[in-house]
């Protein structure tokens, strides 16, 4: 993306192939942070500890990561151990595990002393295809936004959760990458950002890409959607997603099924912009077999932000002594789903429908 | 309520009828701060900037605010003056109009003389009912609490959203009153506190209240309730009201609508706990008569919490430049309530069963 007349991405790989440049996205949306990551332990950390974040962000941010621990030994069952580690940085992103394992079908016939750089190789591959890969989702949920904004005046309003922008990926994001190419476009649009607590991805993140690139937009609480979609406010939901089941049941960030009845009770889309890697065909229920990463409670308890005296810091919500949990995501059953937007078009959110998907790339 | 050792209550009317003591509900969790209103402006102030909030204790502050402006002026004109003005610093909240509605049956028939004292003994049997209503609603719904407990072993998992507890009430609470009593009871409970964005009153009111009283609990962002619901994690929903119309929709807090579609989705009982006071027979359909009250986009935007140094500050969440929107409250159709919980027993959200419920109270 352009942003402030300088072409941006989240993920940089140095040309030296010592390291990857990441931006620390917990320092949005009051200081814009790159971190060099010279190690795989320094990738791991970035991605467990949330500094890079969102699916396929994740997915080619620790390709890299796995490019860097075999430049320090590459044997098989280093690569089988440090494969497993990355795996492990975050539970529900499927994108890591397809990007880890993708990497492992290519390094694994090859001998030792190829694998760092044939991985470094592998992990520009998954990053340059996720560019692409977004830019197709774009335009094909372009129509979308194109044909609501044809049947009335005014702007199209776009309700989105967390973030499922440029920063969650290589470039483009994907619940974004249709808002970018319709704002570019000419559509008239406005964004409805729900807050996304507890770590706050729409209000600190979205709220700054759209902001940066100039799309009208404005934050709401998590608890205003429903209310919006009540009263018309709303013509269409779209989301990103973590994990998707072979019967179509979407894993996202915790919040989307109550934004997705919301939709459903008032018969506004829901959209789920979902690259193929995250497609899982080894799950059919969602609700019973997707795990749900528990988060430290810390993040519900306390919050950061930027003091009046324009020092960020964080500070206490909640009283002395009251626990808090923290779950993740949560799952969208597929009733709820008006059509996954993958980067080969629309597809039902059903069995049928996807496992059609998959075949015909094969 | 009993809180460390203490009988203490949100409201509390000066002997000598000069002014009345607020808790400063601002400050909570992290100080317990008493306000002195001893001018209707004050009073005004209180209720407008949510010094105090919840609809039963803004009743019966705004009851004293009208006494006290009574000792002003308490000719007609006066009189209905400030009754308007006083009910305009919250506009959602019936029990305001029913409150000040109520003195002004009481004041007008007398001569302005005698008008200050009749508003401030008024106000005493306002504040006094009110603690009746609200134990009443308690032992109404404590059956529905001790018939899971009986069902199986383990704690009753009751969702409560926002603050309908003590502090929003002159005590007891509305939606807490049932929990209190089963936990005197020894019911063995746990409560999840919805986190309520914006404002964060169950993050910062009902898990201090809940905590106080010993009560198990958990706090959680506004989005996981329904991952909850899913997971069969809540047994019983129940929340407090600003006003519920003759065929039984409700007006509470924002993003009491999303829970209820969970509730609804996951065959979890969603209760409603509402003193009379709070029915408006005017109004049929919640969703297109009740005006919603549209706050201060910096409650969006800002959030106060305390610091690691100790100190209560105000930090901003959102990039310069995002605007916010800030919808209070929102109306759940009467159709995703299991029952209202009224001081006179459980009443089905339908208009035929409201009407009897209120002819048989005149």
């Amino acid at each position: 993306m352009i942003v402030d007349g300088q072409p941006l991405r989240p993920l940089r790989a140095e040309p030296g192939r010592d390291a990857v440049q990441v931006i620390d996205q917990r320092a949005l949306p009051h200081r814009l942070v790159f971190e060099r990551l010279a190690t795989p332990e320094a990738v791991h950390t970035a991605i467990r500890d949330m500094w890079v974040r969102g699916a396929p962000l994740i997915g080619a941010t620790a390709a890299y990561g796995l490019a860097l621990a075999l430049r320090e030994a590459a044997d098989d069952a280093t690569l089988q151990a440090r494969a497993a580690w990355l795996k492990a940085a975050r539970p529900t992103a499927v994108n890591l595990m397809w990007a880890i394992d993708r990497l492992l079908r290519v390094l694994a016939p090859l001998p030792p002393a190829a694998r760092a750089a044939a991985a470094w190789a592998e992990a520009d591959a998954i990053a340059e295809e996720d560019v692409a890969v977004n830019a197709a989702i774009g335009r094909h949920a372009l129509p979308l936004l194109q044909a609501i904004a044809a049947r009335r005046p005014g702007p199209v309003n776009v309700l989105t959760h967390c973030n499922a922008g440029w920063l969650a990926t290589v470039d483009w994001g994907t619940a974004t990458s249709p808002i970018y190419q319709a704002h570019a476009a000419g559509v008239p649009l406005h964004v409805w950002v729900d807050e996304t607590r507890p770590r706050n991805q729409g209000a600190s993140l979205t709220a700054w890409e759209l902001g940066r690139a100039g799309v009208p937009h404005t934050v709401v609480a998590d608890n205003a959607g429903g209310h919006l979609m009540q009263h018309g406010r709303v013509d269409l939901c779209i989301v990103g997603c973590d994990r998707v089941t072979a019967q179509g049941d979407v894993c996202n960030k915790i919040g989307t099924y109550l934004k997705a009845l919301a939709a459903h009770d008032n018969g506004v889309p829901f959209y789920v912009a979902m690259p193929t890697s995250t497609l899982d065909l080894t799950l059919g229920d969602g609700l019973r077999e997707i795990p749900i990463e528990e988060r430290s409670a810390r993040e519900v308890t306390h919050l950061a932000g930027r003091s009046a005296a324009g020092e960020v810091l964080e500070v206490q919500l909640t009283p002395d002594g009251s626990p808090a949990a923290n779950p993740a995501f949560d799952v969208t059953p597929a009733r709820l789903v008006t059509a996954l937007v993958t980067e080969h078009g629309l597809v039902a959110p059903e069995r049928s429908a996807l496992q059609r998907l998959m075949e015909g790339r094969r």
